[in-house]
């Protein structure tokens, strides 16, 4: 679809300087722009780049007054970068504006759906399940019997959702992700084999939450795995059962969290992180990539390690590891001296 | 679903103190109860949480006496532990009843499928795949050309299966799941391209096995890819060409082993380790989280770091690791000493 | 389906020794060789197995004299090796000759299909998606709108690509690997909350690109995520928001890039290598497994270790680590006695 300077300019109360008929049909950044598309300018270090863009149309802030001749389109705003973060909003939500029940949605008739969802092909939900108003289900996803999908919720294809789990409202579910798969508990028996414990909880997705592609959420053992309001799990997370996650924290790809550990609320959690179980991580906790957590870690830490520890104290060992053969020499000539 | 007081004392040959007909809905641990659920006494270290507890029915030994009133109904039978066990898997079972085969599946004509499975919608099942009887498999699930699922095995929802891949009796494979996808196998060019190596081989799957939810599990160049009986592999674990888990082995999450790796039965392998190629590892090893295997292991290790060495000299190493800097001061002071 | 030896023979250009029609139904390595399945002897190393293999046929080089008696039907050529290869490659497009378009399959109409695709059942193609000639699309995949498949790729079942991402030519893409979920970009308020970027860029994947399974690849905030010419990625690789990976660069399982980092080309990234975002790394840099790479990198750089260094600085440090407690006795020991 393609925009006008004077449909944008209308859009955002802004004055332009330049082709009120202009089009574009993208958006870029300044330095690396394309004919066609709109940029922003509200850096003055990039102040250098509008002389020499490509973009059709440049957002700027109301003072701006250039030095050369420009050949962009501009459009004067208050604050040409909460201009530009609105305009991407629009062009998100003019893009996920998907409505309606695909005929190819396989739907057990003890499901409630409400209203105003969207609801994609080969889609498959189960008996009693809820899919609340205005919930997004992209196709390919399974959702199990009884489960919740709360209102204004994304679900995006090829997602699998178990049973008796319950997703709030304005969460968004990346393709790939997994809730609700048994936690790993095995009873080891005398013979060596290993007895499957029933894993008959599930899990709780609260509000707001969003959850990064092909992560994998634990259904408890008893209770609820629960991830609390805010939570924002990136790609190939793992969650195992009976894990709860604090308000408004943040955990990057790839990191582990073990069964029963609890973590606390507005936490950031690097990448490739593992954390043992049956841990408790205190509030605003920080941890560095790739580390290991062992014990329970009080409030307000920032750690980095494996095993963790403070971070300043990891940073000045890193420092001088590679010193150690060095070191070694030097130990062994200094107790050569001392015996002679 | 409810069950009443008397119902489950049936079950279990129990008996009961209080009311018969109380009921309850769900599962849940004696100190976090809910009305309308069912708890167990069984540790002495809970006996307090008896008084308070919400639980409507506790299951408790026979010998246990009460010193104050309790609320909650009993139910008094010869093991507490062991009749929550078994009550737990009567449940598990309940809920895992499926049966039929959806007019939604597409399963081609010269595909064999045996009596009493579950096959839901959206399911494909290729040319020639043998589904043994009783076996289920949930809806969205791709079956390749050739495959072949046991008796009484559980496939999740949106798992894929390749062609020529064998799956035994009694297993189950979590959603998400991928067997048998191509090899990681590229000869290089003398151009600095890569040219496929074909991956021609395929996975068998033994008996018992349990698999994560995201697991990939890659066919063999030429051979099979063999995971023996009663492994469990946990959620995002990776397991390239070649590989072969011995028996009763469990591996954590987000462990790989990369090509033709061996690894023997009944090892315990912690979550995030990583195993180079090519390598033995003997029976009965134990190898702590975040490790790096490098080289062959014999029986009944237990190892820890990157590299693994055993656990005690890691251990050692890693208590007194953060005390380098100090030590480099030290050292560096004792030098001027014997210097001057 | 079987082949004779005669067939076999016909196809290589070889010469037959033994029975003409005797038939195989499978490829094997000539150590552990069952009956009906082909093998081949190239490496001196191996001459041995050729008098007790079980393989019933052998292909050996023109130059091969046996010293005794062999059960197998030998074809000679001249280069067992090639000869293997090149009928492995056979074998495997015999495999691969899916055609056709499932009536299970649901279309977009604006949806353009070219000729001779394979599109299984249960697959969805979005508006205006277009799937150029001869690709093929395996059961339960998901292709958003605007989605381009270049000529000749495939992508196996249970894939999700996500809408506007671009795919070359000439590509495999595994089951459950994700193209263009949002990346992972959120702005913190200042209740502690978190408000979601937009993520309106896309992904391009070029020409002869490998993806394994459950690999995880998200969308440009703005602009293009970009896989270059000849990438091979492994399975349950992470690669964040506006990554650029240089031509031909192969990164092994379980490896994580993070937003913005730019890795050249002809690089070999090994298991578990985390990066940290915004880094430029070289050309033919190698990294080793596990290792934490948090800086930018020069061309042809060997490295490993978190935080990375020279990998021969690694080695020797890596290779005394163990000592440390003694040294640390030492030390001590050393101090004392410089003291009295």
């Amino acid at each position: 679809m393609e925009f006008s300077a004077e449909q944008i300019a209308g859009l955002l109360g802004g004055i332009i300087e330049g082709q009120k008929d202009i089009k574009v049909n993208n958006i870029s950044k300044i330095e690396d722009a394309q004919e066609g598309t709109l940029a922003f300018l509200a850096n003055p270090k990039y102040t250098s780049y509008i002389y020499s863009t490509k973009a059709s149309i440049v957002l700027v802030n109301n003072d701006f007054k250039p030095d050369k001749t420009i050949s962009a389109t501009l459009i004067k705003v208050e604050d040409a970068y909460k201009a530009f973060a609105s305009l991407l909003e629009i062009y998100q939500q003019y893009k996920s504006n998907k409505i309606g029940i695909s005929d190819k949605a396989v739907i057990e008739k003890t499901a409630q759906i409400g209203e105003d969802v969207y609801i994609g092909a080969n889609v498959y939900i189960g008996e009693n399940a809820i899919i609340e108003k205005e919930a997004k289900i992209y196709p390919n996803t399974y959702i199990g019997d009884r489960v919740t999908i709360g209102e204004h919720t994304t679900i995006y294809s090829g997602t699998n959702i178990y049973s008796d789990c319950l997703l709030g409202k304005y969460c968004t579910v990346h393709s790939g992700v997994v809730i609700g798969s048994d936690g790993f508990g095995f009873a080891p028996q005398t013979d060596s084999e290993f007895k499957k414990v029933p894993q008959i909880g599930n899990v709780v997705i609260e509000n707001n939450v969003e959850i990064g592609a092909n992560t994998t959420i634990d259904r408890a053992t008893i209770g609820s795995t629960r991830i609390k309001n805010g939570v924002k799990l990136d790609n190939l997370v793992q969650i195992a059962h009976n894990v709860e996650i604090g308000e408004n924290t943040v955990i990057a790809s790839q990191t582990g969290v073990s069964g029963s550990t609890k973590i606390g609320k507005n936490c950031m959690i690097a990448g490739q992180v593992g954390f043992a179980g049956h841990l408790n991580i205190g509030n605003n906790v920080k941890i560095g990539a790739q580390s290991g957590v062992h014990k329970n870690i009080p409030d307000n830490s920032i750690l980095q390690g494996t095993p963790v520890v403070p971070y300043r104290e990891w940073y000045k060992t890193a420092s001088i590891l590679m010193k150690l053969p060095e070191m070694k020499v030097t130990i062994d000539k200094l107790k050569k001296q001392i015996e002679s």
